[in-house]
């Protein structure tokens, strides 16, 4: 069975956009020539390839192809580049990748800085939970993968980059107010705390530690950026899990203090990515394993 | 017709927290007592009022009710809180507000700060693009928001904020190498960007400024955190939209500089929310117009 590549690619483009509409702005068609490409791959396979939901959604057959069809371009690309032609005469190559929101703000984009000097491809980067990014992983959304899970997804390689350390802290004036009595099942259900959202259990994870396996309900201030969050908790207005890299420096001025003694949780980051045998997935590994040098390694 | 109270919030948990096991959770009650609840509502109502789909999401007529509850819970806590009772006497609330991401990594966490030192209450913070932020608002996910729509969301109360300048910049080594001869069609045509998310309009706008309404497939950068965005500018990785605060000091400094003589857009900012008669949400919307002073001022 042959495939038509340019049906792949307009699979491929609805998935990475979200929609038909979009695909056809990306493809610099009309949706109604997307939408025919598509059918017709669908036609060809016997099997339906994506849900016409919002975001369009492939189907566990269309996830097989999406990867092909992500593989070939990236493969066209390296022959491309490696045959040393000129600018336009190179499509243009975006690897898709999902990175933690707290690597993104931290070491992460190091590895950005050093894939632009050694590749002529960009990184379409999706920002995600830790615990959330593998899916983006297994569902073909994305080549490659800054993850929480230690096991292979199934047809990538996995690296080890060392731990990202989180550090229960609030400021000194937080702390007299809410623990002075100690931090307590008692004192951390009326302590406000700061969550970035509902897919972060790092809070939890350390209430847990504290009280055992009892309901949680303190006062929550929900903060989806990490930025706001490190400004929240200099401002006092909860305490939480901050990521060491970005209060290093508030910690050692005195602004913000631990919660107390075992206050800090390790939590171990994997790059996972397709097996593609792809001189720009090769650049992008390298990067990212250099550029999580600073991240903490394991004894 | 009489309301089951706590019905009624079951339906809100399930719609705030995005899934009946989320919901139990938050109630510290079973999944199956949370869907009997939201059931009893929907018999009582003779109508389905949320969609059992992952995220849940409430029909239109569930969208009344959430607002109902919400309101309801603000009003509740504003009698109690004036009552003056004591700590856990008063039920804990929590405002769920979309804010544009650029806001709440600027100037939003002021309005946060000054909103804490006035009220009990928490933030439950959602973050999105100005131009998506006012959907939240209709369909009930959030009681205010801060946006880009000047148009009043039905049952709601707007205020003016002024603007958020964004300008047009690279770093000087870029500009040399991608624009020396000019800003013009083919050189965006060729000059990687960076680009937020799928939702980030400004980059293309500034385009069609510059080139018309012409198809634009620039190599893209897709960066959905804005930590990171100024940091891949700074590291010339592309150009990009930014917003004047973040980036205030590296223009001065002459790291980055505009693309152009007319390199600014300025988007004006609104804040909508709910015409509720709550103390919490008068102390939210005083501090937000306090904190959004900086923003530029139309003339």
């Amino acid at each position: 069975m042959k495939i038509d590549h340019g049906n792949l690619r307009a699979l491929a483009a609805v998935v990475r956009e979200g929609s038909f509409e979009r695909a056809a702005s990306a493809l610099n068609v009309t949706p109604s020539a997307v939408s025919q490409r598509v059918k017709a791959l669908e036609a060809r396979m016997g099997r339906l390839l994506v849900q016409r939901t919002v975001p369009a959604v492939p189907t566990p057959d269309g996830q097989v192809l999406v990867q092909l069809a992500e593989q070939t371009a990236l493969l066209e690309h390296d022959a491309l580049d490696r045959l040393g032609l000129e600018g336009d005469a190179v499509p243009h190559a975006s690897i898709a990748v999902a990175v933690n929101h707290d690597s993104l703000e931290t070491w992460f984009m190091e590895a950005a800085r050093l894939f632009a000097a050694r590749s002529r491809a960009t990184l379409d980067l999706q920002s995600e939970d830790q615990d959330h990014t593998a899916a983006l992983l297994r569902n073909g959304s994305v080549m490659g993968a800054v993850t929480a899970l230690a096991d292979p997804v199934q047809g990538c390689r996995i690296h080890p980059l060392g731990s990202m350390r989180y550090v229960a802290t609030c400021t000194p004036e937080f702390h007299a107010r809410h623990f002075a009595q100690g931090v307590n099942a008692r004192s951390l259900a009326s302590a406000p705390v700061l969550v970035f959202n509902r897919k972060d259990a790092l809070q939890a994870r350390f209430a847990r530690k504290v009280m055992g396996d009892v309901p949680w309900q303190p006062p929550v201030w929900w903060l989806p950026s990490s930025r706001a969050f490190v400004q929240a908790t200099l401002d006092g207005l909860g305490w939480t899990m901050n990521p060491l890299p970005l209060i290093n420096e508030a910690l050692e001025s005195g602004r913000l203090v631990p919660l107390r003694a075992r206050a800090t949780e390790d939590v171990p980051l994997y790059w996972q990515h397709w097996r593609v045998n792809s001189q720009a997935m090769e650049a992008l590994t390298q990067s990212v394993l250099a550029a999580a040098g600073n991240l903490v390694r394991r004894r």
